[in-house]
């Protein structure tokens, strides 16, 4: 994979050194682009359309008790009084934000007789959840 | 495990039927709340701290300019120059998100002489990333 062509210089106005607690870091020389490298990924990169499906996934994450019900949901299934109980939340909340995690499809219910329990929906629930609440442990200060 | 006392009657106020595209749905019965299940997990619970801090690193991921990054990241280390020519953002853009995506310990860089190399920081990154987007594969229309 050799580099092609298409030679441009690198702005380094950015780089503003190490008194910023995070420097913008480029490198710091003319900078030839890897035409042949970008053109390979181009089929794979994330799409604008799937990139913003994810972004809006996100934010909907972004919720302290959405997450708190799911680290919940992580060890057992759960019926709403419960939940709300742990939580400390009326049950009327944690239906509503049940509904937002079903919407999601991050979780299901079963009804057994007059019950019904919830529970993650797949394997990829609890990946995603682990993987953050793991990263976020490792750099804790 | 058995439930023991607290009794309390649930409200179905909130179950609207199935005319809604999700319905709420609670225990069609008085709910007896299993006080010993909640007080077993009240030490694994998400504190309402570690859920905020969670739902923060959510919110600075949902960003599609972001996501299309670590799409690129989570394959190969990219340089400033290219990940731009890749997505189609100025280098000052991208250089910005990788500062973003720094502070949140997902990226880091090495330096090989005079350039500077972008990659993931490490597996926790990969199963986040990949753990969405195969959930939103799974179901997608």
């Amino acid at each position: 994979m050799t580099s092609s062509a298409v030679p441009k210089i690198v702005s380094n106005a950015g780089s503003t050194g190490s008194t910023e607690a995070i420097a913008l870091e480029i490198c710091d020389s003319p900078h030839v682009i890897n035409a042949e490298k970008i053109q390979q990924v181009q089929q794979e990169l994330l799409s604008p359309e799937k990139a913003q499906r994810m972004a809006e996934f996100f934010a909907l994450m972004a919720d302290a008790n959405r997450l708190r019900l799911l680290s919940l949901l992580a060890r057992q299934e759960w019926c709403v009084g419960d939940l709300a109980g742990a939580i400390g939340l009326s049950e009327s909340a944690v239906s509503h934000q049940l509904k937002t995690l079903r919407s999601l499809r991050l979780v299901r219910y079963r009804k057994q007789g007059r019950h019904v329990f919830y529970q993650l929906q797949d394997h990829h629930v609890l990946s995603l959840y682990q993987a953050v609440a793991e990263h976020l442990d490792e750099n804790e200060e």
